[in-house]
């Protein structure tokens, strides 16, 4: 008799979206009310080809949550200056209430410069180095991708407090700021990256493991504790084997080897990616919501679901 | 015969901090000469016994580095209102350079508000959200302590690519900073704290050991791996067998049995006390410098020894 194969929970990014937009539907409601409907600002310099799908996503996303879209598109050619301008002119229209700067920009163009004209408090994406350090707090419009990552680790219900986390890629954006998010639940973190060496040692002790490096089947089976939950925020396209020339996306989890092993896992598309729009979305309301609504007084939980 | 004992390298904390005072002096006399002198403003809210040492220590620092430098308490009994008018005051004085707020504050005043109302650009504790954040990117006026980690590591001469660091303690000014700061130095970085299960499994693995805790002797012989870099941020006062009611300062690291299995140590004092004093006063100098000297278009390298 063949042991059943296991079953692991699979970390549904489309349920946990869905079950954010429910949950913040009432603050929406009560800001249109208002007349302070949230309003997001995409900036754009020329239109990068790969930056087209986040931008499909983004708006419908705002059209799921109810909030007001808008992409502006600036000349691929334009200078700095003529960006930092159209940035300070953002931040000074009180109807736009989130304001992001769509990546990748034209060479010549200082990213981390221009991320840091925008105003924190309209810094939806959580990029403005303000709103990187308000990780080492877990307070403020934090980076939305680490977001997501918490939201579906604590989605499995595994217990952060004193668990064995290790974060694989230690980006700005995205590696460096889930480490401080979880180390702010007070679980052991380590983040490792290119440069470590024996990466599956410290990959198999992880009750919590985040993949977030952007190379296809880093994670093997070998790799992972038993039981662990496992969160893979890479998206990567490699060749279907549907026809020539076609395309599927995958993580950096090999998954077929690595979700039998474990106790839950986020599938890649469908996982990391549809949490992270949601995130965006419910930092668009809490930068919108500015004031308090009167039934509310306090500042919205972090993490609500 | 008896094998000599081993003798690690003792990094010495006052050294290196009079090397940053040397190395920045050039930058020192370029600012008194431009009229703009850089000026340190303390605000004490009532005066905290303990924090009494750490104030004399900046007083003899300034003076040491040719610093203006004053301390400014408010009575014990003042409203937040009161003391975020006073930071406010401070960020307007263009003779002040930076700003410090000492810590405790009388019970009731909220510590995180407070720090986040200074002047990014004048917070030379490197406490504002903005300033924590910049530790992800390794610019800006950062953490103070952190820096003096940081630096007398590089001292020891370890190669930190790849490197297996273990910090131990993940408060928001030590443990976080410091993990991020040599994650940007591309370690492999561990972190610790009260909540970790087996921390000598981690400690005993460590190429370079940072201890941020305040719990003497905590870190013992047998926790760290042959070879290893040690910073003991720790300063706690412990009694002395000098006599009843004597006290003496000890680190978090159990010295005499750590310091023959090692390869370098800082001393406590003399090992990260200093050099945190040093960081304030170059932070201090970076503050007052805004435009840099026409001499040297470019920014400060972030350890300058």
């Amino acid at each position: 008799m063949v042991a059943p194969p296991s079953v692991p929970l699979l970390l549904d990014g489309r349920a946990l979206a869905d079950s954010l937009r429910t949950k913040h539907a009432p603050d929406v409601a009560w800001l249109k009310e208002a007349g302070r409907t949230p309003r997001l600002v995409v900036l754009q310099v020329g239109a990068d080809e790969a930056a087209q799908a986040y931008i499909r996503g983004q708006r419908r996303g705002a059209e799921a949550w109810g909030l007001s879209y808008e992409v502006r598109t600036l000349p691929a050619d334009s200078g700095e200056a003529a960006v930092r301008r159209a940035i300070r002119a953002l931040n000074a229209d009180r109807a736009v209430t989130g304001i992001l700067l769509s990546l990748p920009l034209p060479e010549g163009l200082g990213v981390r410069a221009l991320q840091h004209t925008i105003d924190p408090e309209k810094d939806v994406e959580g990029v403005h180095p303000e709103n990187l350090g308000g990780c080492f707090r877990g307070r403020g419009l934090l980076p939305c991708t680490a977001l997501a990552a918490v939201a579906l680790i604590e989605m499995s219900g595994v217990a952060l407090e004193g668990a064995e986390v290790v974060v694989v890629g230690h980006s700005d954006i995205v590696g460096k700021p889930v480490a401080m998010l979880l180390l702010g639940r007070d679980a052991t973190v380590t983040v490792c990256h290119k440069f470590t060496t024996g990466l599956a040692a410290h990959t198999r002790r992880a009750d919590v493991l985040v993949v977030a490096v952007g190379k296809p089947g880093l994670i093997r089976g070998d790799m992972v504790k038993e039981g662990a939950v496992v969160v893979d925020v890479g998206i990567n396209a490699v060749p279907s084997d549907e026809g020539p020339g076609r395309m599927r996306l995958v993580g950096d989890v090999a998954f077929e080897e690595v979700a039998p092993r474990v106790a839950a896992i986020t599938p890649v598309p469908g996982g990391v990616g549809p949490v992270t729009v949601a995130m965006l979305m419910r930092n668009t309301v809490l930068a919108a919501r500015g004031i308090p609504p009167p039934d509310d007084p306090n500042q919205l939980p972090l993490f609500a679901h």
